[in-house]
């Protein structure tokens, strides 16, 4: 097969790197920010307006799909791709975090987890092989790797335990035969432990992956002690595939992570905050609900090229927002959306300028948190 | 002014017309339906999206509009066309209506209807002039005279007085100063009394008015008594100007009542109904959550050109509704205002092409009532 991912840029004061990724239903360009559409639909959006605002490439959720409507039905739709018509490139995750994170848990064992579906207490089997097997019949371009995500905080011998059990799991999933072209990512663990990252990525290079993932992170934890897990990974990541940083983050935090030489990351946060009124901007994030904005005709932000931005006032979408109506959620997200998609659009332009470092620092120093982000939906 | 409405052509056998209603922001062709928009926004749908649909003209209500957010705001706006995007003719109706359903009311006098916000509880007042007052800061193209319109059933005496006060505020109404190219329609009263029917509609009459609304209906009687209602007042509406029959109805319902001479008409059924899985098809209504559907891999109508028959499937609109997934709420409110909108098309064809009553049978006939439609969201 012909190389997946090419290196085409280095920033030279930072460890940034544009690359080139090639999957089965088109090319991503990194660095990358991922559109999370858990349910087979980013929320309020078409897979035109996903295009539109040139979204690359969109995360699926494999325990959601499992549970609702089932990877057999989406099989038999032909693939997550015909099932919900989007034709661009797809990533499924392993659905390892949701076992952890949303199911009633009932036991772990070598082989994988038993649990009972959040949606309707059925009792479900999720390991390695039917992760796999599932993502298979998803049909997406990117599978991941089936991993034990611990909480945080965990002590060191509960990460050590799970780590190993996680690389056990990277190994099996490794066997499985994959959709053709599907690629296959590892996820690294290990929690907050220099060592156990280290040995957890050094393991997985040892099975060899297409792409290696980050997680564990975004659980909970200080941003500091997400950035320092991934600055003692990134070292043992070979340069010459794509680091996906699970479940991250604001766009600074994308940035600073950028820097740090990850390449692809995906998180909630655009779309989910949207949903609660909260506005994405370069210049931080604020709450379209507060009173100022009541008779404020000027657009989500100024000078802003999103559909929203260039068709209705911060008045219209405020009152949409506090009338609970619909197009005032597809506003705000396509306008979150397109704030995130085209920073990392100017994120790539800077790193082939060989600026990034400066346009990381301008990004940040402009940016300023706003009135306290709800991310509580 | 020019000609504010021209008949086009008459049916030979039944009492429809085609017609050109002229308004400030455009031609309205006749029968028509005017997709609600009760709080500055069509649910779910843009205003390019709505022009796609090719809809020709909405409804605005002034009762939730004044209560929020505002009509002050949006006059500060520019008026309710600038503030929602939409460039196309608005109906405003008064508030008449959901003064007396929705607001906890307080008190009914001469001069209108002290009542407290169903929002907030806020007292507020809402007659004749403040409604026109209100609909001229909207800036519709036509609004609607403020009436009181009585429940079903009512006695005969109710319906009497009820009506003198009609007819009083529609003249109050008449006598306000409305917007540059503003139209104002009044609203036929009377219940289900012949000749209060016929008294309201002569009294209208004779005030004077660019178009007559039948109200008082739909709101709880026997489809059987609204046609009634209508058959006992047109007779008593000028040909030569346009009648609007408010908050109807189903397809085949629209379409009898297009043969009774009935020129316009909203309703919220489709939209509403959309939002809880409800499909309008030419053969009649069924629920997309039906488990027959759940592998279904065609589209919403077989043969229906609309987006969502276009792009997408049964199976994979029956998820998104299952999953409460608000992709799924457009597109089903998409294919339901398309079923409206490309049905009233084939009824002004078939007007102009002298075969409505053909046209209006076939309908009838392929049209059947499906799994229980759930008006109730």
């Amino acid at each position: 097969m012909t190389c997946t991912f090419d290196i085409l840029a280095r920033d030279p004061r930072t460890a940034a790197r544009n690359g080139r990724l090639n999957t089965a239903h088109g090319i991503v360009e990194t660095p990358v920010f991922m559109p999370v559409g858990t349910q087979a639909t980013v929320k309020c959006m078409t897979p035109e307006e996903l295009h539109e605002l040139k979204a690359q490439i969109i995360l699926g959720n494999t325990y959601h799909l499992v549970i609702r409507p089932g990877a057999g039905l989406i099989a038999k739709a032909g693939g997550l791709h015909k099932f919900m018509s989007w034709d661009g490139p797809i990533l499924t995750d392993s659905g390892g975090y949701q076992v952890f994170s949303l199911a009633k848990l009932r036991k772990i064992s070598k082989d994988g987890v038993e649990f009972q579906s959040h949606v309707d207490g059925a009792t479900l089997f999720l390991g390695p092989c039917e992760s796999i097997a599932a993502q298979v019949a998803l049909g997406s371009d990117i599978a991941m790797a089936f991993d034990e995500c611990p909480h945080w905080p965990c002590d060191r011998e509960y990460a050590c335990s799970s780590l190993e059990l996680t690389v056990e799991w990277a190994a099996r999933c490794r066997e499985q035969k994959l959709a053709d072209g599907q690629l296959l990512f590892g996820i690294v663990q290990g929690s907050v432990y220099p060592e156990l990252r280290e040995r957890g990525a050094r393991e997985l290079v040892a099975i060899g992956f297409d792409g290696y993932a980050i997680g564990g992170v975004s659980v909970g934890e200080p941003p500091a002690e997400m950035v320092r897990q991934v600055e003692m990974t990134v070292p043992f990541l070979p340069p010459d595939k794509p680091r996906y940083l699970m479940g991250v983050g604001t766009p600074p935090q994308i940035l600073d992570m950028i820097a740090c030489g990850v390449d692809m990351m995906d998180c909630v946060l655009p779309t989910r905050v949207a949903r609660n009124g909260t506005i994405f901007t370069t210049s931080g994030t604020y709450s379209i609900r507060n009173a100022q904005f009541q008779d404020d005709f000027g657009p989500l932000e100024e000078g802003c090229e999103c559909y929203a931005c260039r068709r209705f006032t911060r008045a219209y979408i405020r009152h949409l927002c506090k009338a609970n109506e619909i197009l005032g959620l597809r506003l705000m997200t396509w306008h979150n959306l397109h704030l995130y998609l085209s920073t990392l659009r100017r994120a790539r332009e800077a790193i082939a300028a060989g600026r990034f470092e400066e346009f990381r620092r301008e990004f940040a120093s402009a940016y300023t948190e706003g009135i306290g982000v709800d991310e509580s939906v």
